[in-house]
Parts: structure tokens; sequence; C-alpha cells
């Protein structure tokens, strides 16, 4: 299996690397790619990968492409590579809610994969997390109604993001004044930023958008109503979630931590807390405090984290190729 | 007037001293007090004040007193002082659910206050912030629902709160071991702790079950769906909350924003954001990000930020005692 990774430097790339290594992948040829010219070399294993400079040319020899850099690049290299047949799994949002195009968390909807799909968007790390806790609870009593307010890494904003985190605290440590933000909306040190990306006409956030969005998607539940407040924090990796949500049917919370229990994918708390900190390294949904909001059998709350470097992108990215694997969709 | 402050060397009671001089009462004697026997001083302006330790004789002779101290001494020292005609301003939890007692926002209930009243028990933090922003809503459309997660500051959890935070940050940039957390349930520096207080049998955490329950006294919404997820965040100071509420009325985005904008206490921010670190040493609780979640006009998210030892304690506690001078109940 001939593999490239575009982006392959970011915070995102780096970790497909790691994850394609971790999991041991039977590659015959692996490249890293960077949407421009980049003098940085990526680390696969003790290997060092010279990163080569993105074109249609470079990438034409590859089966499997990921994508883990802008928006444009994938846009501009996405379509050709899925005309002539290769697998595409891109973490951009270009295609995200494309219809047609399937939105695959594996053990969320993995089963709507089909032969002819190419290309496979690795959807927003947020919702990958939310929709990986939802899915037991969906199965077990449908859901109606889901809202989550996110605590969200700096590093889900990419190298630059955990930078301007740390730069911003180490100028606090030292009594220095601190450097405007930049990747952020406010200082993120010793703070929370109620805001992911810019604002629609709604008063909704991109982030928030896309997390409604793309839960409908996943969970294959249109009307579902889904409302998001996104806010970044100032944690380094994992991004956590506060949700209340309503089922369609009466459940208990007995019962669903009995589907938690079987779920794949999930480490269930049944007692006490997880936190982003504990999580971060972990390709699983962590989900603790589930909890009903009243007798009626319907209203509940979870807390749920994800390291979003790897179950929000990464690992899901790998996972998605493992499934075409082992359907036997991919080489 | 004669005031008396117990645990006048804490956060919140080193707040009231402060807030006390800010707002210039006419105090003819003014005595700070701790729980327990100690040796510090505590500052009202210029001036240093020698702390006693408490006791029923020694709090005799004022005509106000505040507790600012452990559950404990409000328990111990209240009923006696109330007894004989003082007025005691408690930010301890023991009476604030009491029948009978008055739990005063004076922006939100203060028609509630009765020449009668003696006691004022000071709310919890989280609940004086979210009803401040709840009222002009409930006032112009009613409430049936409301969700809240917070993103509650360090310092919540008093001088020791915010002294492990920053401990556990010193550590962490110099490299060395961090402390084991002894205030909150994990380390809290690049960490959110999903839990406020100890948890019940039906999984809500203490604070979340004050949240809730004054939320509805305060409201004067005895029925009030209320539920709390209960988050500490690695902030110094101010406490943010991410609201979602479903209103018994129709109403709009903009007529909510008309009520907010001649709101008493209220900072609304009808465009952009606001953070804690912005909000830090103001009186009043800041709104943001008022959203639409469906077109039926009753479905609704916010976000609101108040400082959690002046808005949420202190400046509260102070307000109390203005507005019963104002009444005339006070001396």
């Amino acid at each position: 299996m001939k593999v490239a990774v575009v982006g392959a430097t970011g915070a995102v790339g780096s970790m497909i690397l790691r994850v394609l290594e971790e999991r041991r992948l039977p590659i015959s040829r692996l490249a890293a790619f960077a949407s421009r010219s980049h003098n940085g070399a990526a680390r696969f294993g003790d290997r060092e990968l010279a990163v080569q400079a993105a074109s249609e040319d470079a990438l034409r020899d590859f089966d499997v492409v990921f994508f883990a850099s802008s928006e444009d690049a994938s846009e501009k290299y996405v379509p050709a590579l899925v005309a002539r047949g290769a697998v595409v799994i891109d973490n951009s949002s270009n295609f995200r809610l494309r219809e047609g195009v399937p939105l695959i968390v594996p053990e969320v909807n993995g089963d709507a994969v089909r032969p002819e799909h190419r290309l496979f968007p690795v959807a927003n790390c947020t919702a990958i997390v939310l929709c990986t806790a939802l899915r037991p609870i969906r199965d077990a009593a449908g859901l109606n109604s889901v809202r989550v307010a996110t605590y969200q890494a700096a590093s889900g904003a990419g190298r630059a993001g955990l930078d301007e985190l740390l730069a911003g605290e180490r100028a606090a440590a030292l009594g220095e004044s601190e450097p405007e933000p930049s990747v952020f909306g406010r200082p993120l040190a010793h703070n929370v930023v109620p805001q992911v990306g810019s604002f629609d006409a709604s008063g909704y956030s991109i982030e928030e958008r896309k997390v409604c969005d793309e839960t409908r998607k996943m969970l294959d539940l249109p009307e579902l109503f889904v409302s998001a407040t996104a806010v970044r924090v100032p944690v380094r990796t994992a991004h956590s979630e506060a949700v209340f949500f309503e089922t369609a049917r009466p459940t208990s919370v007995a019962r669903m931590a009995a589907a938690f229990a079987s779920a794949p994918g999930v480490v269930f708390h049944a007692e006490g807390i997880v936190t982003p900190r504990e999580v971060e390294g972990s390709d699983d949904v962590h989900v603790a405090r589930l909890r009903a909001e009243s007798d009626d059998g319907r209203h509940f709350a979870l807390w749920c984290v994800g390291d979003q470097l790897r179950k929000g992108a990464a690992t899901n990215a790998v996972q998605i190729l493992e499934l075409l694997r082992a359907k036997g969709y991919a080489p």
C-alpha cells in the first residue's frame, strides 16, 4: 500500500504518521508532503521522511492519500485523486456535508461505507468525540435533542494555538507583557474564550455549526435538535464536553451504562470523573458523570473527553483506512 | 453603623472589606474576625485591622455581621445574632434554602425583602451570576427550562484553590513534579475538572444542586427545570457559564437584547465575546453570545461571566446591606 500524508509536519499530520506506525499498517511506500514548499522533516518511527511540496503530479502514484493540511490543499487535489480511484482521507471540512459522501466514525457508522466510496472526510474533532459518546444512547433509546458546551484544547487550533497558549503563560510567569493573541480572540492563559471560528449571522460560530450539522449526519438523525457552545480552554490536548440530552424513548442510567460498557471505542467511568490530562494520548472517548436530569426517563446529562488529535482526527483517519481494508475496499 | 466581618482574611472576607471601603458605607466601627484564633491582619483601605477570634461575646455589639468563613462559624453564631436583631449577611450555604429566609440578589429579587427579615444568606456565586443574567429573560418571556455548563475559576475554592493552581503551573513550567492536588480532585493546571464538591446519589455535585435549587428560589420559579454541570477551569477569578434555556412564551433575540440593555447589574455585549479575564474586578454580570437555537421563538443560548468574588459574593453581600439601608431596614 502506497500512502501519502499531505500536511505531514502539522499537529494532525504528524499524529497520522505516528498512528500509522503504531498500528503497523502494511505500507510499502510512505511519503510526507507539505501543502507549500517546506524545509522540514517528518518522522515515521525511527525514520526521517523528507517533506516534499505537494503537487498533482507528486501525488499521482499513491493508493491512499491523507490530507491534514489547509482547506485549500484538499480542495485543490482531492477531486483528481478521487477520480482516478485513490482512497482519500481528508481532515478538512470541505466535503463533510456533501451528499453521497460518507462521514465515518468507524464505531458510529462504519456500515455506511460502500465499495464505490473513495472520499472519506474526517469529521470535526468535537463532533467525533460527541458522536462516539452518543451512539450507544441513540441505539438504546433514540435521541430527540442534544445540547453541548465544549472545553476545547489549545492544540485544536494546531501547533500555533498551543504555542500561543504556552507563550502567554510563560510571559505571565516571568512577569513580562503577554504577546498579543493572533490564533485566539483573547489571550488564552488563565482564561476561557467562547469563540472557535468566526460567527455567522445567527450568532453561532463555524465550529458550533460543524458540531450540529456533522452530528446529525454521523448519527443519521437529520431532524435531531442540536445546539452547541464551543469554548477554548487553556488545556494542551483533549477536548471535553458537557452534554445535556433527551432520548426519544424512556430509558435509565443503568440501561445506558450497560450500553456504554459494551460500546466500542468508549471507556465508561461509572463513578468519579475523567479529565483531559488523563485522556491525552488515548484513542478512546471517555464518558463519565452520566446522570438523570429528571424522573421522566428521558432527560440526562453526561461528560465526555477525547484526545482531539488522536480519536478526534488522526486515529479516526487511520481507523477509516483499517475499516476499508477489512472490507476489502482498500489495498 | 457597627460592622463585623467574620472570616476577614479569606478570599471573600477580604473582598467584603474592600467593597465596603469602595462603596463608602457610613461605618462607625469595623472589626475583623476569624472563625478560629488567627495571627493575621486584614486591610480596610489604608488601615490595618487586627483580626480577633470570633465568639458570641465578641460579636454581641455589632449592627451588621458579615460571615465569609466556614459553614460551621455561621451555623454557630448566626441564630443568636438574628435573635437579638442584628442584620446578618451570610456567605455560607447553611440558611439559603430555609423557608421564610430570603435569598437576595438586589437586581433580581430585591422586592422580596421584608422589614422583619434579619438573616440574608448570600447565594452560591454561580447561581448569582446565572440569575442576574436570567432575570430580564424571565421578566420578558418567562422561563421553562435552564441548562448550564460552568467554567469556574480556581479562586472559587478560596485562596487555597488559587494557590494550588499556581503551584501546579509553576512546577510544570520549571519541569518539577507537580504537588498532589488536595483542593481539586485532579491537578487543575492545563486541565478542566468536572467536579465542584462531592457527588450525591443522583450523580449531581453539591455545587450543581446549589445552582439548581437556589436558582429556582431566587427567580421565584419553584417548578423551573434546571440542570447544571459544574466544571473547574484554570482561570484565576470570574466564573463563566454556557446557558441553554427555553422561555415560557415566544420571544426574540431583539426583544431579549432590549431587556438586557436596561437591566441593572448587567453589561450586555450584543456583538463579540467576553472572557473571565476581562470581567475580573467588575461588579456586573456580563452577557454575550445571545442567540436563537431554533425558529420557534422559545429556545435560546447565551454566555455569561461574573467575578465570583465580587458580584458572586462580596459585592452582592454589600449590595444587600445597601438595599436594607435604602429601605430603612438597617441603620
